[in-house]
């Protein structure tokens, strides 16, 4: 027996060497890819859940210098389910499971011994109910304990190797050998060559026979134990050596770490021989095997080994990695700075969000609120406020119509613009784009420079040619719009997106300020086979019978702005009152989007908030009911929720005017801009203004005493 | 009689010379002071009043050539109640009025010849009634009128001189001349002496009499008739020659505008002389008068110059300016590009707030709310929406106090950061206050990065110092401060502020969000001599009555943090909520100021909300009412107001806790901290909860159930 100290080897490699055997420790790494597909699916998968994952590790085969170290590799393959999809010639495959806890104080508390052995309790039980010998390559087991700190990217992860801590003391029985000094040539690169053939998941463990023939074989780990117990038993000897071989990532002249979980199977599988007899062991190294060492080790003897391997069996088991200060301890990878920034902000931006499903909303379909075209008519205060809501919805595409410039008294109300925008005097619409993409540079944002055409304010032969390209550009902006938001100064500049939303049916959502007192409203979806007027009796209309803007006026927009004073002009409204009024208009249509009757979703109406039935599935959506109307006053902060019926001689939506759109586009908005009462006209208002029975009538334009907001200009 | 076209004059002025002379047109300009001050006084004083501004305009003695042109300068002195606060030896001083329209469509359909007739019609009469002799310099009225753009800093004007159209022919009767020629040395130097010694309100007009002893006498215009009509009457002269003098802006070879309207007076007072005789004029010109000429003309001779008198004093008043293409029109001053940008953005961020006096609420104290000093804490989504809304309302103080840094989740929720701000890793209040500088460059703004002490946050000997540190500058921010936002991600981080604030009676306004709810409330008034409890039976209780954000709770706050989920960690609220809630903490806090009550007002529950007594002092401020606790929810779009009592047993506000703070400072800060139900015993409120009778006792807590919303973080 061996019992010299630095011994050299062929291989050239330093060997230092005691009497006992000393097994290097592994190491791991996490690839940011990991990270980065674990917060993925730790927000849309896992969320609240701290169960165990399954995980796969891997060794790249390299051929590494001594000093080097060849780390398990944790990377976005890792959370592969099977095997198969991970399956790399060139790399040794390990199991581990994962432990990530919701919070830090949990992480924390988590006791490491107690961690280790129940969660690596695996491999003893595999070892000895036997279901180790089909998947040898569990034995190189390890673990990850793990917190990760989301909104930062910080992750804060341990990983370990479970073995069992009293594995009985190896000796070196002869010098530690090259696998040229070993073996013949020919042995050498038969070995070789199979090993980079075998399968990743034999790859770790397997057993190299010497036959009669001085033949090579490479078989399985159980064929070597069959084959070890058979001479035990036999005495008659097919293979003259037999060898346990093990994928070491290790470098130094020391066997690694997996070979300790090789020696406990061995330990229970062979215990007479492993007890008593020289085990041989190739340590397989480098990149095609090439740097193989031969190990040749025994116990020492012991009388009564059974108690020796009873005791290995109900050990404590080790095997926690060190950290970077070389210290048993947590890991600390922080992502933040090494991310792509544009990236990490779309991930960031979408955490908020889908945390709303871990616990609150978990049907809440997030996909559909992003993907929403938003058009947004008027960069003014409730459009920035307006873009504001939805970018923290994570809606991706927002396009923004106005014609007018920053200036000087809008950066303090309108929140997208600065000083800067109003000394360049930049167009609104830009402006708007641009500080969009200062939030998030992955958005998809435009702004159109373009006045909308408005009934009074008349359209002469000069403005001919920059009308019809505003009605165009319009018409096509709608069209590839989802929604379409109203938020512009004036009500008569509300008209024509009214008569383009009606006829594309799309989604509008209208906002206007008084001073102290708003409305948010959605209007009612277009059928334009649908000409009979809604039933009024109906508590809670469906969008179909909910009217537009303009459902309850008796007569024709026109031009408000002529001698109209400065304070008439601006908005002269209680500052906080924009916000308000935009936070609601956006919330109004994602509950509508999320509603499962979607626009056609029954309008809550004031008088019946107090007593819904929450599994009136026609009335309450996920994200509760959705209102036709909502007024609110800062006066005594009261919200009231209103209905405005569809009216069959809407000056905007009514069947009349939208066929006349629809028959003669541009020359009917000159009509509508340039003719006094040509819509009263058309919609039938004015036939209707002579009726008799006018005050009945007046009945179905109900709500319109309710109708007390300025339009102002934002 | 002169019938010659081109004849040389000795001072070298080359005189085009026609039968009958022409008078040259005035100019006027207008300093760009001219409009900030009239802006500063439409905004604050004359509002929507249209009425005629007088004005004061100037010509400024100096000595130009012949092409350059002396223009009436309006500047911001124009606007001067009385004349001699402008007196000033070098300049002439003309008297105006403006008419300032509150409205483009009103400026456009003004028509310019009904304008000049009804509002120069001054000057006839007061040539008619004798009152222009004692103020002769009247003669030459000035009109302006204009439209301005206060929004964009354009303005609209032109300027008027009136005169009568119907002014009878004159003819030159000799040769213009130089003062030179006409008068000796002497009397040269005489006149320049005497003119530049004039009152600036003789200046424009007056008389020079040589008497019979050649002594140059410089007299009013009023003498100078006198003389005239002693002359025609006595036939003896004690005055051998008679010049009426004017000021004359004019440097061409004819004379000036100014002439005209003299020579009406002349016309009225002397005609017999008038329509018979030479009439020497002096056209006084020059820095010094040094320059001036002498012109004497006399008209055709009529037979029945009444008629022709008549005539004039009847014609229609002329004397437009032409604008600076020659035409007769208004000119367009745009004083955006000239004015310092950071006082541009100043006026016009106050022009919108000012608007609000003009109409809506004359009283309205928008110093007290500029002046306000507002301590943010917190500057995450409602840090950030709550400063928006103060800059809306003109606020110009305000400081930011957070101890985190902007990540990437928070730039599309926390409306002051960008993507810049999340990739440089900011410090929160670092980047808000850089973002207030880029919207206002004028704004008093602070950033303060400050871990506040919490309860059950155990402060080690490790912190001790820097939590001494951190309650040091938290006092000294609070007691700077007016009012203190409690804008924080847990419950516990309010406790110590809202302690703060209590003992140094700060109005503090708190705001918390749900995930769709939210509550803003105002904590109530101390006086630390008032340990009795409120009178629960009072409909609307006053601001010394009503609670703290901890007022109605059982246990004392303690660290909500540990063993938090990633979702509770962050705000999982919909995206609206925080700008709605900022709005309304933001308005309550306004209309609070507003109350003639102020801090004491009393507070607006839900239940009387439909009922309001408007004349109700006591309820209804400028602003409308002011509730205690505003609880919302986007559920079903409702708002509660609802009111919690002063709790004398309260672990934040209550009277022991508060004399302990006083006694012990930092002592009893780290007591809160560390020691657990150290404030349940304290205040009292274990004792209570002892208590047999505690049921009876939670009526006096009451709204406990109503309290429902999850502090998160923001």
């Amino acid at each position: 027996m061996l019992s010299g100290h630095t011994v050299f080897v062929t291989s050239s490699t330093k060997l230092k060497m005691s009497e006992f055997v000393k097994f290097t420790k592994l190491r791991s790494t996490t690839d940011c890819t990991f990270w980065a597909k674990f917060v993925e699916l730790k927000i849309d998968k896992f969320k609240l859940d701290e169960k165990s994952i399954n995980l796969w590790g891997s060794y790249s085969l390299q051929s590494l210098n001594e000093d080097n170290f060849n780390p398990l590799v944790l990377d976005f393959t890792s959370f592969n389910e099977d095997l198969e999809t991970i399956n790399n010639k060139s790399s040794v495959i390990c199991f581990g499971h994962m432990i990530n806890t919701n919070t830090f104080e949990a992480f924390r508390q988590i006791n490491p011994e107690q961690f280790i052995d129940s969660m690596g309790k695996d491999i003893i039980n595999s070892i000895q109910d036997g279901t180790i010998l089909q998947n040898p390559w569990k034995l190189s087991l390890f673990l990850v304990l793990a917190y990760s700190d989301l909104k930062k990217y910080r992750f804060y992860y341990w990983v370990a190797h479970p073995t069992p801590l009293k594995l009985p003391e190896m000796y070196y029985e002869e010098i530690p050998k090259s696998i040229t000094e070993e073996f013949s040539e020919k042995h050498v690169e038969d070995l070789c060559n199979n090993f980079l053939h075998l399968d990743c998941r034999t790859k770790n463990y397997f057993t190299v026979l010497i036959s009669k023939e001085n033949k090579m074989c490479i078989v399985d780990l159980a064929t070597g134990i069959n084959v070890i117990n058979i001479n035990n038993e036999k005495q008659s000897q097919d293979y003259t050596e037999i060898y346990f071989a093990f994928y070491d990532p290790c470098t130094s002249s020391n066997p690694g770490w997996p070979l300790r979980n090789l020696l406990c199977l061995l330990c229970w599988y062979c215990p007479t021989h492993y007890f008593s007899k020289i085990i041989k062991f190739i340590s397989i190294r480098g990149n095609k095997a090439q740097k193989s060492l031969v190990f040749k080790l025994k116990t020492k003897e012991y009388k009564n080994y059974k108690n020796i391997r009873d005791n290995l069996f109900l050990s404590h088991l080790v095997g926690w990695e060190s950290n970077s200060n070389d210290k048993l301890g947590p890991t600390i990878a922080d992502l933040s700075d090494t991310m792509d920034p544009t990236k990490l902000s779309d991930k960031a931006i979408n955490l908020n969000l889908k945390l709303m499903k871990w616990r609150l909303v978990p049907n809440l379909d997030l996909e559909k609120i992003c993907n929403l075209k938003c058009l947004l008519l008027g960069a003014g205060t409730l459009g920035c406020s307006v873009a504001r809501v939805l970018l923290g919805w994570g809606v991706n595409n927002i396009i923004f119509v106005d014609s007018s410039h920053v200036s000087h008294s809008n950066t303090v109300r309108q929140s997208l613009y600065n000083h800067q925008d109003a000394i360049k005097h930049k167009y609104k619409a830009h402006a708007a784009k641009d500080a969009l993409l200062n939030i998030r540079p992955s958005i998809n944002t435009e702004g159109i420079v373009l006045h909308i055409p408005m009934p009074g304010h008349v359209v002469g032969q000069s403005m001919l040619e920059s009308t019809k390209q505003s009605l165009k550009k319009l018409e096509e902006l709608i069209e590839i719009s989802d929604v379409v938001f109203l938020l512009l100064d004036s009500r008569e500049a509300r008209w024509l997106p009214t008569v383009l939303c009606a006829a594309k049916n799309k989604i509008t959502i209208n906002a206007a300020l008084g001073f102290d007192s708003y409305t948010v409203q959605r209007h009612g979806t277009r059928n334009f086979n649908n000409q009979i007027s809604p039933d009024l009796e109906v508590k809670n209309p469906r969008g179909m019978d909910l009217g537009c803007y303009f459902c309850n006026d008796v007569t024709q927009p026109g031009n408000s702005q002529t001698d109209r004073t400065l304070d008439q002009q601006c908005t002269v409204s209680r500052p906080g009152l924009s916000q308000i009024a935009a936070g609601l208009a956006v919330e109004l249509l994602v509950a509508l989007l999320q509603h499962p009757e979607g626009v056609e979703a029954e309008a809550l109406v004031g008088n019946s908030r107090d007593n819904i039935n929450s599994n009136d599935a026609k009335l309450v959506g996920l994200l509760g009911c959705v209102p036709h109307t909502i007024r609110g006053s800062l006066w005594n902060y009261d919200t009231q929720l209103t209905i405005t019926h569809r009216f069959t001689s809407c000056t905007a939506c009514s069947v009349p005017v939208i066929i006349e759109y629809k028959n003669r586009g541009l020359s009917f908005v000159l009509d509508a801009c340039n003719i006094p009462n040509y819509l009263e006209k058309l919609s039938g208002l004015e036939e209707i203004l002579k009726r008799p029975d006018l005050d009945e009538l007046c009945y179905a334009l109900d709500n319109i005493s309710d109708e007390d907001e300025d339009d102002q200009k934002m």
